[in-house]
């Protein structure tokens, strides 16, 4: 017995975001991954085909975040169901296409978009039982056990949308931010490759003390920026004294990028994520556009490498269910 | 040539407030230190009473808190008379009466409310010139070189009332956080002496990122918690794993007061400063009664040691000229 496909969206987005490392995420729009789900006779879950990848993900579910997080949420309803074995005999199976629509490894959330399309999906095809805050968790672990590590600062956002504040590992808690008004970012990815838990590595284990204060009263000064509209204030505190100074080095010409950034009139620019993807904070979506073209500029006289950006507003809508034909 | 004597008042205050270690601070009303000054035709700052301190602190302005501010408010009104040597033979000298209200080393931010007071007063009593940035880099100067440390964390609440946010040393930016209608603390003051210096040097030069990635986490929810009025996002975030787990070794009764606070209601109890006294957060000034009621219970049941309480408004009225005969 099969049911029919849902298709369930879910966004790209920009984590840390300056001074909010493993702490900040909003989610942005014009990008992101598609999952579609329907249910099927065999047990556990099943990943038919992807698309949009080059090949590069592992096609085995049990490897691949969305593949995981979708079995996290049989396990979730199985439990609800009362039923022990929720991929055995007695289980419900899912069958997923995964669709990507944004480049892996680019500091936009690539494994949380897909684990969150796919939470989203299957617990859809089943009925929609689960909790926004289950399918987070099942969103999570997809991202854990398929990339060793995740803090939901990617997950939450691209899930709930919005600006969010996440705490605590496993199951974090998740509190929403307000955006003023027009708050826009572009968003530029250098074509190079930075894997996440190598680039997390390079942190090292310990922080200088007067970096951590500098850095937690930035994450306050944004806090407090973004509540009140202050544009100089967000401005004063898009400043990472800890993650960039070490990450930028892996992404050539970040230095010319961000000035470009800056002297083009955004708030403040820093990685989206461990990079290589850069995001300048803006006022207007149109003076996003400046800044992209600014920083796509000094890219280019900067280093040979090409890159592809684009605008959003900060903190665009969360990952939905698909109507027919409906396009993200 | 004397003027009359200008007095002038500065509150005590509360700084890190959990997870804002040098970073965060509110002052306190009903506590606080007096300077009163008037001109004198001898140049220079001088200190020729302190009452209230049992003898304990430096005679000599040049090593009292309080001398040193007025000094440097004598400095900065000589740089806008285009005068170069202030406190030389064409300079304006200043004596000060020091009226101690406070107890020392508390954690209340006794240094810096001596160095705002005379701030304060020294200015009103040379005619008000100068603007309150300016004073506070004074009162700073005045903790730095008597204390050997200062990072604005008291003499700003103490200067500005109300709870700020503290970011950058020598000069730091000032940005004020709103206070929830009612939001009070109880304040205990176990009798134990503890140095701020030596507090500090306990701390070490490097912290685990994990527990700085936690504290930022949290004083951004603190910020979030102030701006929407939240108690329960307030009481989430009055968490310390930088400061407190090291310094709460110097306060015994520690975990039993904060224990007792925390059980009373309060919505989340820590080191004032560098200790020893406790604050316990509150949503009003008859919670904040109950919780210091339950706290020097537990002090008393927990140790041999004595300890005084209050209870306050967070973030009371800032610094100021009293008129005659008034009482702060």
């Amino acid at each position: 017995m099969t049911t029919p496909w849902i298709r369930a969206f879910a966004p790209a987005s920009v984590s840390n975001v300056g001074p909010g490392f493993d702490t900040f995420g909003f989610a942005v729009e014009g990008m992101g991954d598609l999952v579609a789900a329907r249910t099927s006779s065999i047990p556990g879950a099943r990943l038919l085909e992807i698309t949009g990848d080059d090949g590069s993900l592992p096609r085995e579910a049990a490897k691949n975040t969305a593949g995981i997080a979708a079995s996290q949420v049989l396990d979730r309803i199985a439990a609800l169901d009362g039923r022990d074995k929720a991929n055995g005999e007695d289980g419900v199976g899912v069958e997923l296409r995964l669709e990507k629509g944004m480049p892996l490894a680019s500091g936009l959330g690539s494994s949380a978009a897909s684990a969150v399309a796919a939470a989203v999906a299957v617990n859809a095809a089943l009925g929609g039982h689960l909790s926004q805050e289950t399918l987070l968790h099942c969103a999570i672990e997809g991202e854990r056990i398929a990339c060793g590590a995740a803090h939901g600062d990617n997950a939450a956002p691209s899930l709930y949308g919005g600006f969010v504040l996440v705490r605590g590992k496993g199951t974090p808690r998740i509190d929403p931010l307000p955006v003023p008004e027009g708050l826009s970012c572009a968003i530029l990815r250098p074509h190079v490759a930075v894997q996440t838990g190598a680039a997390r590595a390079l942190l090292g284990d310990h922080i200088p003390l007067a970096n951590a204060i500098t850095q937690w009263g930035h994450a306050a000064a944004l806090v407090a920026g973004l509540f009140s509209g202050d544009y100089e204030l967000i401005s004063s505190a898009i400043h990472d004294v800890v993650a960039e100074p070490v990450r930028r080095e892996w992404v050539p010409g970040f230095e010319a990028i961000q000035r470009a950034a800056l002297e083009s009139g955004a708030l403040g620019c820093s990685l989206s994520g461990s990079g290589p993807s850069l995001f300048g904070l803006c006022r207007s979506q149109e003076e996003a556009q400046n800044t992209l073209a600014a920083m796509q500029q000094a890219l280019g006289s900067a280093t040979d490498l090409r890159g592809d950006g684009f605008v959003s507003v900060v903190g665009a809508q969360g990952a939905r269910v698909l109507a027919a034909g409906e396009k993200p």
